[in-house]
């Protein structure tokens, strides 16, 4: 209950580039306004390798990664009337207080509040990474930051909801915009990339051509919606040549889903380009003749879904059958095979692996 | 009338860097749907000089500059119906053949078509710079790239039209969209950025932070409805922290018209930030979080005005008293002038000078 100390199992960052150590971790009761939840299943995102080796943002080891998950309320804190046990919850990275600046404009999905820190491991405190830390049997999450969603939701398959799908998906309907009829460009077929391509399908694209040097991503690419493939390594000419040669000058939209901005290209005049995929790393360069032509720039985070707001309305069209999710899935494990998990995903080896954590029951 | 060759003066660009001579010069009759202009006033804008003396972007010499400017049609061609002689007229750098893909989008102002020249010189083809070249008694212009204005508009005034002030008052109005009740942050206050002050003021904005590195021009700001002004040289911190401080975190819009995009910063979530500077020389670098944080990038051309439809409504504005040209303009000569009129501009004395032609009768 919300009152004790859970003594469970996580698996923990003790420090940059090392493999993940499973621990037995103390999760503290929740306290105001905060929900302690038992993760069901967490997939393995791009983003915790990027911090666990690679990021040049100096996080605090130890931590505890993961925050693509699903889970069940197991108590709750003072103050919290939203949430009870037994509810099914995905939490998220990106909070939605409802009160802030940011919560009340409708043109973002930022939120100036950010939650607090309640593991720790052998006496020391466990970062939570991106409020989350879905690596771990139990995390402690306010509940400005968890999304109540339908209980007869499969949580092994709306974890992705809680941030990949939702990054990709809404990139294209909510911050790129993309018009029926329109031609729109993704570069990078991960589950981001590949969640993209189902939006902009979603969103009446006549043309999705889906880039990557990997071909072995063409083929979830077209079930989900591409109409055209272009593997950068067959051309001798730039990416961004090749696509104006198939599109008369450009795509309507692009969309950025590898971290590397320099791929960006689309029409003059209205072209619109997204950037999803994260780096801290490099800076990019640029021509300011390539806005000056009346192309556009934006960024995104989490597809420009209000977190709590967006989130459950994704479950929902799930259910509904309008978001295909089983096609993103590609390995199975468990938290203890956490290690084996990264290893795939560095070798470039399917989309995403779902580990179960602690069981529904 | 239109069958004759018109002999007449003009300053000639005769090589990169150098005065302009003021020659003898033929101007050929117009062809089919051409417009042959007496130009009446034309002022110099900064671009002008950039094409002489610092694009890296290989235009052809002879050439002749001007392309902010006004004038009286003298002959058209076969198959003009729209103008004719006595017709005044502001000749413009961007067409709008009202035909092409981006003419039929109401989402930019770009035209694919492109005029030719009809200038010579001692033999030479002369480049007709920006379609326009107005730094001559006559020009020919096609008339996809002619807009007919009020006969009443003083064409000593309404010559800003043609490029800075629409470049500048459009970025805000139609780029940046700046929203009643907002901040925004105008860099360099050239016509350009003076003209984007007045754009701001306009659309109502509540903030309008002027910024440059010559106090001297912050009074004219004042004047067109800047309410707060920043010397970069007044501070030991980055112009994007002192703008942070005064506006809790941001500006929601930035207009950049310097030609440097480093200094562009706005508020994350919504902050739009647009280019307006024209440079082709510098790339610039950027961090892709000042993106994935929610900010978009935008570029501007004549100010996002579809020429032809634009322009006349900005005369317009002027004759209803809705704009002020007056306080752009700091310097009359006339063209035989045009070297010192480059002079005052290089040293940065002045906001715009205006260069007498033809005769208007």
């Amino acid at each position: 209950d919300s009152t004790t100390v859970i003594r469970c199992k996580a698996a923990v960052a003790w420090e940059p580039n090392k493999p993940l150590v499973i621990e037995e971790i103390e999760v503290a009761p929740p306290q105001s306004n905060e929900v302690r939840i038992k993760i069901v299943t967490t997939a393995l995102c791009r983003t915790d390798l990027y911090f666990l080796s690679e990021s040049t943002t100096k996080y605090t080891f130890p931590m505890v990664l993961g925050h693509e998950a699903a889970g069940i309320v197991e108590s709750v804190g003072p103050g919290v009337t939203e949430f009870k046990p037994g509810d099914k919850v995905i939490p998220v990275f990106l909070p939605q207080c409802r009160e802030c600046r940011f919560c009340k404009s409708p043109k973002t999905n930022l939120c100036e509040r950010s939650p607090v820190s309640r593991l720790t491991c052998r006496g020391k405190k466990l970062l939570q990474f991106a409020n989350t830390s879905t690596f771990s049997e139990y995390t402690v999450v306010n509940q400005i930051a968890v999304a109540k969603i339908d209980p007869e939701a499969p949580l092994d398959k709306v974890c992705l909801i809680g941030c990949g799908v939702c990054s990709g998906y809404g990139a294209a309907l909510n911050n790129a915009r993309v018009e029926p009829g329109s031609s729109c460009a993704v570069f990078g077929l991960g589950a981001v990339g590949l969640a993209a391509v189902m939006g902009c399908k979603a969103a009446g694209a006549k043309t999705i051509i889906a880039v990557d040097t990997n071909p072995d991503k063409f083929h979830k690419a077209r079930v989900l919606g591409a109409t055209d493939f272009v593997n950068p390594n067959d051309h001798d000419k730039p990416i961004s040549q090749v696509l104006s040669d198939m599109t008369n000058g450009g795509v309507d939209y692009s969309i950025e889903c590898v971290g590397n901005v320099e791929v960006m290209s689309c029409v003059k005049g209205w072209g619109v380009s997204v950037i999803v995929g994260y780096t801290d790393m490099h800076d990019f360069a640029a021509r300011p003749i390539q806005l000056l032509s009346g192309r556009t720039w934006k960024g995104s985070k989490l597809g420009g879904f209000k977190s709590k707001d967006g989130v459950p309305e994704m479950v929902k069209a799930y259910m509904a059958k309008k978001l295909n999710l089983e096609e993103f899935i590609t390995h199975k494990m468990t938290l203890n095979q956490v290690n084996d998990a990264i290893e795939l995903m560095e070798q470039g080896i399917g989309i995403r692996t779902v580990l179960s954590v602690s069981p529904q029951q």
